[in-house]
């Protein structure tokens, strides 16, 4: 009798492998609590038309499409954000907003198999819905760090670009979207002279052309230092100022979290996904060349699915990646329990001391929701209130130079000031 | 835009309900940690020779089947154990016996949408390859009865039935092998008067066919009482009274080890899918009228996939059954950390005794593993020992009486005598 053997691309995980995966997927389970995401379960098998409508050409070629037995269109996802989109657009659509959402589990897609490839793998998927605020951005950064710094990596960084600077110049040079688009799959690829070639085909003036081309050589880990380049030479285009100084504020955020972030600015970084509208990331293992995630913000996605016009920010992480990175390196628990707590601070000035602390709690293992929409500090706690959170931590100009905050008890209606390092212990009391 | 949906028979599960789900499946998790089964994660996407090579027709005209861009036929696993013994008579070949296998996961079959059937579900399935013992059939059954407790669920029962019953008196007759699985098939449909016309119109004497009537009626709580009406019933078929013995020696295993199980005998019970060899069960909830898992012994399934012959037993539990069942009751949490612990007897006449010990222990949150392949002492410490377990518990006559045990530490060499409600913290220690 023949072996039965997998199908090609797809891997068993044996005991220990699995233990392995599974120890990844709950301390991203553990960092969605610590950050507030709510997990969803979604189905493996959608609609064909679900998952093609924003899919670029290249992931549609790439989909195990089949006909269910009613002869329904149907298909294996091959990533998470159409189903969430498809949620947001129906059955959450009258969620309060922002909300966030956190998925664990197997994609699909028939590329040729490699190393850290497979056609069918792990990923975790975070999604945060409702803000256009930099700090949503800044979120989605620092928990794609807790969680690669949770799974046991050391050695790993983050490539930062902004999809509006390239695309605020095109966007005032006329070009199409559809070209537009091309432009950024080209860039995506390194394929910067063909990229170039089609935006010169497109009439551009050779003063434009001349800027692009520096353009895309920006890039380093002196962030402010590039975005103030960027800036400077977009300064003709509006919105791609705009954008610059959007991205030099979500990355202003994360080097003022206290996490210790290691981020690349690149100006001709591009990510192949169509649905892009912002930030947009990458982290990777510089060592051994290999990307463990990416995401960025998509503002326009959910009213494309049906839905709300919805801000919205999120990452993917593949877990059989991070697993190639760890090797054999065995990674260490972290603790996780706890109630969880708003912090806000008192006003705009003083957001990124909250997130600082946000952060400083966090690493404590305090479940911590960040407040991301700008609100007023009472619109904020009332909020939180309303959904029963146990503890906001106020975070106020006065007891910071005391190094503490304001410890407010939502159920018993009681504060007190407490030391920043003294509230992981008052919250589990 | 019209609004995107789930595929007919496929669900979300939003925050909470995943909640639930997740929690289940951690509890299956620590279940499994505590009975010594180590995870596997195996692919959603298998080949369709592998999935149909022993699936019934009944399964195999329900399976999403499909070719992938290679041109491959390949299908959405239906259940887990051809994926099990793919592993097991391949990659884990060589293995050494007894070895336990858990997986958790999605599973697909085309059935018409109802309350608590979906076309993905998600199950859980624990198979120990290796031992043809009633220990191994009794701890599938305890397993079971401690996943279902765990998951917070008060009132459920077991069915118990053996296909080696009514197995031994169709073979004896002469009835051909298809004949017998049709046969078998109409009676787990409880179409009993149409399996007797099927029998009678093989041949089968008249004295024979009054008493399969009768033998299928025997049922009832009085464990051995069944069972020992039904020996009598078929003493004339030397390998149905073999079965019979079989089932009364599992059954008292299960009634000794203190869990306070449910358990009716069913001689009529039959179970659809035809690699049943010996022992087969349900859990179902009897206000509710509703399976939440089943499974048995099905000896001959691994050289069927190629394999060294293995005799196995296992369990699939559906986990959308036991939300159901759970309505909104809260699951409450249960500990399960600690040493591994072998927990053996010093002579096979204790076996019972250091099963109900091994049960106490879980209970008190050890990971137990039993000695389930009837070896002697001193062969079983030495494999757990090569196995590097950290303890064994060995259950000896005389401590007993004392209501005491040896606790053995197998890392540093030492034994000492102590009370069996102080393992649990002298493990822990």
């Amino acid at each position: 009798m023949a072996e039965f053997k997998t199908v090609r691309g797809m891997r068993d995980f044996l005991p220990g492998e699995a233990e392995r995966l599974r120890s990844i997927e709950a301390k991203a389970r553990e960092v969605a609590g610590l950050y507030g995401y709510g997990e969803i379960v979604t189905p493996v098998v959608e609609s064909y038309d679900l998952l093609s409508a924003k899919a670029g050409e290249e992931v549609k070629s790439r989909m195990f499409v089949f006909k269910d037995l009613g002869g329904r269109d149907v298909a294996l996802r091959p990533e998470f954000t159409a189903s969430v989109a498809r949620l947001v657009a129906s059955t959450l659509r009258n969620l309060a907003r922002p909300f966030r959402l956190f998925s664990v589990g197997t994609v699909y897609r028939y590329d040729e198999p490699q190393r850290g490839r497979y056609r069918e793998f792990w990923q975790t998927n975070y999604e945060l819905m409702g803000s256009s605020r930099p700090e949503a951005d800044a979120e989605i950064l620092l928990l794609t760090n807790s969680l690669v710094r949770a799974a046991g990596l050391k050695r790993f960084a983050f490539k930062v670009g902004h999809v509006g600077v390239l695309g605020g110049i095109l966007g005032q040079e006329g070009l199409l979207d559809t070209v537009r688009a091309a432009v950024m799959q080209l860039m995506d690829k390194k394929q910067y002279e063909e990229a170039f070639k089609l935006v010169e085909s497109a009439g551009v003036s050779d003063t434009c052309m001349a800027m692009l081309r520096k353009l895309v050589e920006q890039k380093g880990n002196d962030v402010q230092g590039v975005v103030n380049n960027v800036t400077e030479l977009v300064r003709a285009y509006e919105r791609s100022v705009e954008a610059a100084q959007n991205l030099g504020a979500v990355l202003d955020l994360v080097s003022k979290s206290g996490c210790n972030v290691e981020v690349t600015v690149d100006a001709g970084f591009a990510r192949g996904l169509e649905y892009y509208t912002g930030m947009i990331f990458e982290v990777y293992v510089p060592d051994l060349d290999l990307a463990l995630g990416g995401g960025g913000r998509y503002d326009r996605l959910i009213e494309l699915f049906g839905g709300e016009p919805t801000p919205a920010v999120g990452v993917a992480h593949g877990v059989d990646r991070i697993m190639l990175a760890l090797g054999q390196e065995k990674p260490v628990l972290q603790a996780g329990e706890g109630n969880r707590v708003l912090v806000v601070p008192v006003n705009e000035q003083l957001r990124d001391e909250a997130l600082r602390v946000a952060e400083a709690l966090r690493r404590a293992g305090v479940p911590v929701e960040a407040e991301v929409m700008g609100r007023k500090m009472t619109k904020a706690l009332e909020d939180a209130d309303r959904r029963k959170l146990s503890f906001a931590v106020i975070v106020g100009e006065k007891e910071l130079k005391d190094g503490s905050v304001v410890l407010r008890n939502l159920a018993k209606r009681e504060q007190r000031v407490v030391k920043v390092e003294e509230v992981a212990e008052a919250v589990r009391s």
